[in-house]
């Protein structure tokens, strides 16, 4: 068990890595604890969770809405639950994200801590405070950010995780790769997903690394002023198509990533040969990197996006592997070769 | 006109007293603003807000829920929000409250200024970032802590604010004299509601002097660690009755003061007459010092208090006029002495 410590505006947050379940209590006293989880993760792992007031959702992201956060809190209320009460969240990025927002809201806070369960959840969801819930195909249009007080990582919640979700989680690594670091890039092209599976050491040290260069980001910049800003890279079609097409978020950013580093390409000068292996590597990991559908639809949710400002959209493009910075892009522009882009 | 600033964590807030509604365009173009206010506001003081966009709610504190949230995310995202948009709360304290909300959640945050056109408004609920909306019988359940950049005071909306709504305003004019001005106290002595009504010059300088106590409060403990406790002097029975009974916040304060004088002189040493007096005052400005109500039911939603942590309550007691302090009072106490505190 290896504790990291990283220090935000409010809150000093622990990484708890190579942890077990039951090092919970090194947090908070089982009786203070709230579980939120979902039904799956519930089922796999009810053991692990025995004698915590659990509240459990329906998967999936068609439930990260008000209309869950409302259930919840409706439970919270009837558990009593004050304001020293620590909300856990165990499971993938859903049920963080809805676990963060509602423990961001109920009486204006209470406790928090995160027990990601997907390598998704691990190297990224879990990670920075950014919580939220959609509105109909809008991704995380509402939502605060709030730091949970811990991360715990029990790699033994991967033994269950289907393969569908190790390919998911791969997109947000694939995305730390190419904005921050060229040889965690080289180091995914040398191995297949199916290495990786196969190594609990290397799985443990993929998910570290890939936890510190997000925490290194979200620490320095929490409230997404400057370099924060890298790790849309990907999610800008990526939100505009997923909820439209019904995609793992995973998978949707794989395309965003594609769209990117096209875009990169055309007003970016990012070389031919890089943007070729980010495609590549998406494949490698049995990412899609390509999709049919409307573009004016797609164009309409862009609209919509959390970066557009007025005319323009900020949008994170490649310099080359390793190197990312964002620019404004005209939504004229945009609505012109979204065609070619996406 | 006259700008004070004064300096939160995250942001700086600008208050402009004896301004005018269109000195908003000294901290935002028009078309930048999305106005969000009530039927009441909007019917009276259409003039105003001509040429902006306006949201316009159902007025009432039975509205501050979430399903008046949801209208106005819709709505937001149907007029093409962005995170540079400012969100202009007019109204009393249930607009200030839902406007702060939406814009604290909506694409994690946008802009947000007050113009507050009631005496509770001015003098407390657009002062220092608290917000939030009731879930059933419980008053602001959930919510957030977000600052406004601007709070603007326009001094001609008090012209058509009805009386009940002017006492409904002394009620925390009168907690901020009890817990922090004992000068104040005999200031409102002295006057009476139709004295200080009748002079616009004494109400512009009350109002000032009751924002700069609640702003200091506010600046120096934004997130109620240890000041800012005080201000919920009145507010724990005031809360639970509030709702219960459809009180205007402020009456149901006022009823709150006395049982926290109660209280006080039960287990805090305050004098027989210095309870005394708070009553005489609170009566003397119209509002009402004792209701009759069913105890259990009270005693009900009082568990749910923001302010109770496991067995204890954190009860804002005073020691004289002028001074308060906060105290873990025991559950156990409160149930057993409710009939005689409130």
């Amino acid at each position: 068990m290896r504790n990291s410590s990283y220090t935000f505006s409010q809150k000093k947050v622990s990484c708890l890595f190579d942890a077990s379940f039951g090092d919970i209590h090194t947090f908070c006293k089982k009786e203070k604890v709230i579980i939120i989880t979902d039904d799956h993760v519930y089922q796999q792992h009810q053991e692990k969770m025995e004698g915590f007031k659990v509240i459990s959702l329906t998967p999936g992201e068609k439930n990260k809405n008000q209309q869950s956060v409302d259930l919840v809190i409706d439970q919270l209320l009837e558990l009593e639950t004050d304001k020293q009460t620590f909300i856990v969240g165990v499971g993938g990025g859903v049920v963080t994200d809805i676990a963060g927002y509602a423990a961001s809201i109920f009486k204006r806070g209470v406790r928090l801590g995160f027990v990601p369960t997907s390598i998704l959840g691990m190297v990224d969801a879990a990670i920075g405070g950014k919580n939220g819930v959609d509105v109909g195909i809008y991704k995380n249009m509402v939502g605060t950010i709030y730091q949970p007080e811990f991360i715990l990582y029990d790699y033994s919640f991967l033994d269950t995780l289907p393969v569908k979700e190790w390919i998911n989680g791969f997109a947000e690594i694939i995305k730390h790769a190419c904005i921050k670091d060229a040889l965690l890039f080289s180091m995914l092209e040398r191995y297949s997903l199916h290495d990786i599976q196969a190594d609990s050491t290397l799985i443990a040290s993929l998910i570290e690394q890939n936890a510190a260069i997000k925490m290194e980001i979200v620490t320095a910049d929490e409230y997404e002023k400057a370099d924060r800003k890298l790790l849309n890279f990907g999610h800008t079609f990526g939100h505009a198509i997923e909820n439209l097409h019904e995609l793992p978020h995973g998978y949707a950013v794989s395309i965003g990533i594609v769209a990117a580093c096209n875009l990169s390409e055309k007003i970016n000068g990012l070389g031919f040969d890089d943007a070729q292996r980010v495609v590549k590597l998406l494949a490698k990991y049995h990412l899609p990197v390509d999709i049919e559908t409307d573009y004016e639809k797609v164009f309409d949710v862009l609209k919509l996006d959390k970066k557009r400002e007025d005319d323009y959209m900020h949008f994170v493009l490649l310099n080359k592997i390793g190197e990312a910075e964002a620019k404004p892009v005209s939504m004229n522009f945009l609505h012109e070769h979204i065609k070619s882009i996406l």
